[in-house]
């Protein structure tokens, strides 16, 4: 059984986490801590039945469990990151502080480094592509929202060097529970229901850098993109619109074999036939990222939808499906 | 060509109140204030292409104009009021303060009064009952949106006489719009889209009062409410589900025939025909209350569905209908 | 392994059961009928990952099960429970063919009984009410969800005693899966998005005997109730207000414990703390019916907030509730 | 007052348009055609108060009539035309007949042509850019929704000769009433709501012809786009994200200037200023187009966000500005 703890749990993202551990078969949450609401129990804070203590940061007991997951934001994360590997535990952080290589990027991005000395470390924690340095961690970098949508299927591509032309645009729309639980005029109800916008549009938004390191990992060059966020009236739910060039000779169908003979052993990765369309509905509330392939009418010009839970696969699920990797479980124990 | 003033004119009502004058025949607006946005304009902090200056409130030139709205809180209203009739002009007050005849009641449920000299002069801004003393008036109650949807309906039944047996129940639900442009935990959009919730249950909300006193004036005698409000996941609208006991003798066509003969040249309430049901998208986006009556499949046990925008016929619809009865124009100019 | 088929597994209700049980540790499904989508697998009916074959209801092979779901509509469930349990299977059915006692109060309601020799061996599947009846039966008619909703709060009163005066007022709102998939004025979505509306209204839903049978079971004595039915703008969830006569000694806080005793041990019933109101998000997605007690602000006036999610634990999760029980598993077993 | 006569009046474009007219100073209904509904009136059809008849297609009075609107679908509308124009009124028609110039494009995405001879003597009803020729026809091609989002921004780099490379991307989102008011699996509210996907993805979308023949139109030179449409899970409104490639040298504020300048007297045209981005909400209820410009980070490369509502300025808004440009009235009367 391994023994968790959580900092961060009554933030959308580890309040998810809670909910997949405590149905999780060989796991148990030891503590969760919350700034903002410790002495109270889970169900003070969201409708739910569960009984669970929250508890102030600074109470957490490190040296009784095998692993900490970091819900916490960027800048705060690593500091805590560094006392739980001092304490012996293994480390799933879900911010941002530990997923660029480059400090001086992270520090273009974010600002200073906290701790940059954590950074060879870190391994990025996207089991599709790193499975085997995941294997024997002890510090991982869960990745953004975005960026695993845009990854997953962008993968085969860079990999085999089919991404023929810069920038690879991808149109991307989340839903609300994506801007946190914070109180902004963003996520006031009359001002996002009913309505759809941009926000960080071409090249702003942090998770930027991010996608276009791991496109240059997994190319060897670097390869621009332009990103633009739009606002869903849902809460959960991420959808993009990639439009990629590839070599002229390829068509949707090598595309899409590509993709499929990528991941056909892969449990949340579901590619559906040429022909379909990848919709919210067909990851909302599971794990899986869902694909689909389509010609965008002319030689070369391809169109790939991705779709994922951005709280699921793309925060608390992936982190659990790193922590069945890091403990040697089956890794789709406690995820549907 | 009336000139108006708004104070509060970036909350939801006022907003709204804006873009009814602006498009008013007979009416311009001198002034808007807002004491969060002054010295922005309008587009600025709404999505419309309103370049309406807003000024602050102590810069409002009160006596350039001959009536002013007050979209302003409660116990923010009555002192303004006071200046404004001072000043010469008219006033229309969106908020509780000047509703309740009796400042005790209003001390139980606001707090002290704040210019209760003013109370004996202001007339409760329902058109459909009040008409005849709005047209001499300087100074409106404009009505709680709850209440107006209720008191309309309820109106010709209690003052026929026929409500027969204490409580009458009020099952209310309304849009998001109507708790305001502030942002609390109650409007944040994750807590609110795919939900539906009670608050103020029973007896506590304070439009009670407000209508227990109507109901009062209609009939004569002490009435009792029961009034449980709900939220619904939508930005406008109000749709209240009311439960009258009336003389076993009268039967829904009865009631039907009542409201009927009383309504039946009022354009802004449309009674429907008896099998239909009144909706939300029957009112929304009009000043129209549309009701619906219903047998509850008992003698004497009635249901009414009572439907209106509760920041239109709710909130400033109704004002402008008050303004153009304060000053001779034809009730329905610029509105829907 | 209990070997389990289902008709009618397209529906809402079906494909519910169908993602449940495919999570079941102790059940697999053996079969799944659907007379429009036969040949095809479920993805290519929802957004699903599910390769599940759909066979055509001749082709159930009813002899290799050892319990059937019949999510199937009135009239035809019936027959096919009669050759379910000829076939020697035990038998769940989600229509209202088994509901009630009387086959003159169905024929009122329905039409003529179909098989009316089924009605005495059918057991009420609400395990809250009937558990030890449930044990030991072949023959489940799973309650409605509308149903479901108001008998968990009201079973302690009726059975109590102390339901004081009738009527008992059920103000229902619930989600447009409640309508079915089939393609509707009702549920085309500008038609329900941004609206809120009643439908048969007072004493006219097919739901109201079955609540009045129950009531009547519990108290001892007929107990008449006015039900309101709205359509939210949301997929899932019930909520009802309940307004409820108790003797006028009896304060919120005297009901609220009452409740608490009558459902301390049980899994699916989640009783708020006083002062707390029960919302859809308590449970929806979830089997629990979550309820919370309030003063309607006049002695022996109570109010009851229920809610429940119509295709869990008023549908499907019920069913597999009751599926545990006749099987001698533990009754939460692959629910949440 | 103009005469004017509508077919096609409930579908939504049709409802929304006899909205507009009913509040129109210089215009009257005087027949309103409904094949599905003739001999009821509107409020039995919508939930509004209109008590406007409807009346079978053969019986409408073409001869009593200025002007003829045609909100009937593709194929039906060219021979209404044409008893239309015969009959001596003015006719603008909602469908696709009479957009495309070239009767094999026609013929190649929506089947042989119906009346081929009208092509010449149809204007393309985009009052921004075609206002001349429209003050003189009897005919307007009023355009599509889509179309009308696009080539509203694209219409003064094309005309510039700005557009730098192949393809234009459009990635566009819209409401669902777009869909229209047929039952359809897409539009049943469960399969929507919470949801987004694609449709038509790529280079099939009936909108893709009309779109490339203006854009060549506009700049001189054939230019080919990719379109996506998704569908949002709300009822109005369309967002269109453009990526555009223009000269290197041309950054954001210079593609603002240019659109600036193009735009500055148009009544419905709004461009944001640099900085701000368009939302729905902008343009839903109102007749303008909304546009912010963005750049997408690197030289050359824009992206333009433009919104309407697709039921307004995209279809019965437009519909009536055109009207007000055919009989010389001042083209805001009657719209927002």
């Amino acid at each position: 059984m391994i023994r968790a703890g959580i900092f961060g749990a009554t933030g959308y993202a580890g309040y998810q986490l809670v909910s997949i551990l405590q149905r999780h078969a060989a796991a148990r949450i030891v503590f969760a801590c919350s700034e903002s609401h410790a002495g109270q129990r889970l169900s003070d804070v969201y409708p739910c039945d569960s009984p669970l203590e929250l508890v102030a940061p600074a109470e957490a007991p490190l040296d009784s469990v095998d692993l900490v997951f970091l819900c916490t934001p960027n800048g705060v994360s690593a500091p805590l990151a560094q006392r739980v590997i001092e304490a012996g535990a293994k480390c799933i952080d879900f911010s941002a502080d530990l997923r660029l290589h480059d400090r001086d990027v992270y520090g273009k991005w974010y600002g200073e480094h906290p701790a940059p000395e954590l950074l060879p470390d870190a391994v990025y924690g996207l089991p599709e592509v790193y499975r085997q340095q995941l294997k024997t961690t002890r510090l991982v970098a869960n990745p953004g929202c975005y960026t695993t949508c845009a990854l997953i299927p962008l993968y085969p591509l860079a990999r085999a060097g089919l991404i023929a032309r810069d920038p690879v645009i991808i149109d991307a729309k989340s839903g609300v529970s994506g801007a946190g639980v914070k109180l902004t005029e963003t996520t006031h109800f009359v001002n996002v229901h009913d309505n759809f916008s941009t926000y960080k549009i071409g090249h702003q938004h942090r998770h930027v850098p991010e996608i276009e390191q791991e496109l240059a990992c997994f190319s060897g060059k670097p390869t621009r993109i332009v990103f633009t966020p739009h606002l869903l009236p849902v809460a959960r739910g991420i959808l993009e619109t990639l439009y990629v060039s590839v070599p002229p000779d390829y068509a949707d169908k090598d595309v899409h074999a590509l993709i499929a003979e990528q991941y056909q052993e892969e449990p949340f990765v579901q590619l559906l036939p040429l022909g379909q369309g990848a919709t919210l509905a067909h990851s909302v509330l599971s794990n899986r990222c869902t694909i689909s392939v389509h010609s965008a009418g002319a030689p070369g010009e391809i169109i790939i939808v991705s779709t994922l839970d951005n709280l699921v696969k793309g925060a608390a699920g992936q982190a659990v499906q790193n922590m069945n990797i890091l403990f040697g479980l089956n890794e789709t124990t406690g995820l549907l």
